[in-house]
């Protein structure tokens, strides 16, 4: 399963490589095999992962703006900030992550501890080991609603673990014992607003709040719950950076947090954090002095009018092929811009109609490579198709799909 | 057992901050009450945790040569090279760690994968992943000789692991199953050149060579083991960076940490990276093409003089004090430095004399924190004293000690 799913999540290593180079494929050799006997020199569309490469425009205009310069001497120390239960957080990052969701209104920052992390990854695990009791002589069941983030089962029993185990799909929890559920809202892979679904006693909520941010859904709410999460990857686009941050409100709950980070990696890198500062600083600046939505440099229209765009050429394709199909969503609302905005998500939720039941391994002989909705709990009927990918791909994407005919 | 060790690596947390803007103690709190009612003003010297800042003054020197420049726009993706096992590892960075171990030629870098983790310690949690039998019936052995690090029991054990589990000293471990042996080179606490001790059928050994540089000891040999460890933390001094590699001769068990990373950060920073091949390049210009030992802008030479120092006044302190020992440490010949060295360990491993059993008590009423030897699997009579903190800190450990009588 951990195995399956790894392979689904990042497709890499030397065997790769050869081809790659010349049809830049990152698919599973077996897959290539099929791609190189297939479709020959066609070069292999891959929007398996969500490598969030969309922004890099935006970066590159910004130019100067968002440099970082780093001197051999500073940030040597373990420590940041060895008067916060967080030690090793940087100040600047925390005053520029407060000033952000302060200037998107997306989520309460007031009364809360920031945890910072090596990517939200790292921190949905800190949270696993907060949350679980550490003395049960069970491991707590972790569950999320179907369909879920591919990578949760892999992440939560890839140890083994004896404080926690993944359960799978939170409608079918039984019992009254505890548990954690997993909530991503916007949903990674269908863009839904989610709640939580258990709702019983004894039960502790991670929300994973990764895709709150105005250019994938209007902003209807301030965020306020005990343990949220965040990660520049797909706010910004800098998925390199690595670096998440929780917002907590349980002051034990931060330093059991803190305490995992310092035993997996005494933690987090001053570099990243000082970087990531800078570019929120500038997405801050962008919005706060050049207004939204009039200014043509504010980062989250940007973001949005390319996000919109992308969703209204998907949804052409689909409606030309007569063979997909794609969820609706419905316009509400939004504190950030002011006027009512519609979703765009980062993923697109794609369903092969017309009695194709694995629609991966149907796209994948056109050369595009998705993930099968089976990684999400869900039916081989639909696929995940990362939105946030280079132009020049997404661009191949839509060509292909929109000719694709039975 | 982990809550206690936990306490012992990392004392911070806002409790102690209130004092700490005094006396720039991080003791915890129940012994700065102590120092509170004892010493009153006199400023904590903290020696426990090993933050290696001794060598900010080299790096200041070294102005504009080590700075890094980031651009908004650059190392965005997820991807650092996808034609590697490690997909995440910086080409920069793999090229600037094979060229340092070349030119202090301290271990074989030839057909070896090099894995880089977040720190080495999220290289030893990937080794014992990536060691541990998947699908055994019992997690496997975890052991180090006595004095081992004193954090390897609490990584081992904080996610109580179905694949493996800390089992003690490596001269104790009973019976004929499979093992995993710890050999850190030289040793923390102690200093101490050391080879595995089981040596049987069904082991595997992780080196952890954090240390195994020409500040610190002698180059004796290439060293060339399976599975070797390496932290710039401990090298360069720049802890806050979070970076650390792994050389590793089975393809199969680089395959393996790679996943852990994927599993558990999803990678690792690529500013840390880039910064710490700029590092690195640094040092091994400054070793090269300046010259060793004339050179007085050698790191090498710079960081050995400035550790000779600090171990002579070390041990002038304790003999004029007569209340402690140290351990003693002949020269060898050093490849490197062409000439015959003698070892100056990273940290002193202290002995208390003259029938003082709680040495780590005994040195706090002089407001000295050190770390207890219990928790390196040693008597309390021992405590560990870092050698790489701050100038100013360690002129006033050296002051005290001397002053110490019974």
């Amino acid at each position: 399963m951990e195995e399956k799913q790894q392979i689904q999540e990042f497709r890499f290593g030397e065997k790769t490589n050869r081809r790659r180079t010349r049809t830049m494929s990152v698919a599973a050799s077996d897959q290539e095999e099929e791609i190189e006997e297939g479709k020959g020199k066609e070069q292999v569309v891959d929007l398996d992962h969500g490598d969030p490469t969309v922004y890099e425009q935006f970066w590159q205009k910004m130019g100067d703006r968002s440099t970082i310069v780093i001197s051999g001497w500073q940030s040597m120390s373990y420590l940041s900030d060895v008067g916060n239960i967080c030690w090793f957080l940087e100040p600047e990052f925390t005053k520029q992550v407060r000033r952000l969701h302060q200037s998107v209104g997306n989520a309460v920052t007031e009364d809360r501890h920031i945890v910072v992390g090596t990517g939200s990854t790292q921190l949905f695990q800190a949270a696993l080991y907060a949350l679980s009791p550490p003395d049960a002589f069970e491991p707590i069941s972790v569950v999320s609603a179907i369909p879920y983030y591919s990578s949760y089962p892999s992440i939560t029993d890839y140890l083994k673990s004896g404080l926690y185990k993944w359960a799978g799909d939170a409608y079918t929890l039984k019992g009254d014992e505890p548990y954690i559920e997993l909530v991503t809202s916007p949903n990674n892979p269908d863009g839904s607003i989610r709640q939580a679904v258990v709702n019983r006693d004894g039960g502790t909520v991670i929300h994973d709040l990764a895709y709150y941010w105005p250019q994938y859904t209007p902003i209807t709410c301030l965020a306020d719950h005990d343990l949220m999460l965040f990660t520049i990857s797909k706010c910004t686009g800098h998925a390199g950076i690595r670096i998440g941050w929780a917002l907590v409100k349980d002051k034990e709950v931060a330093r059991k947090m803190t305490k995992f980070i310092e035993l997996n990696t005494i933690g987090v890198s001053k570099d990243s954090q000082l970087r990531a500062a800078k570019i929120l600083q500038v997405v801050s600046h962008s919005c706060e002095q050049l207004g939204y939505p009039e200014d043509s440099e504010s980062f989250f229209k940007y973001a949005s009018r390319l996000m919109a765009d992308r969703w209204d050429r998907l949804r052409d394709a689909v409606s030309q092929s007569g063979l997909f199909s794609l969820p609706e969503f419905m316009p509400e609302s939004c504190n950030y811009a002011g006027e009512m905005t519609t979703p765009h998500p980062a993923f697109a939720w794609l369903k092969c109609e017309g009695g194709i039941e694995d629609c991966e391994n149907f796209l994948r002989g056109y050369n595009i490579l998705t993930r099968t909705g089976k990684h999400f709990g869900a039916q081989g009927n639909y696929v995940r198709v990362s939105m946030l990918d280079r132009e020049e791909t997404f661009d191949m994407f839509i060509e292909r799909l929109s000719n694709i005919r039975l």
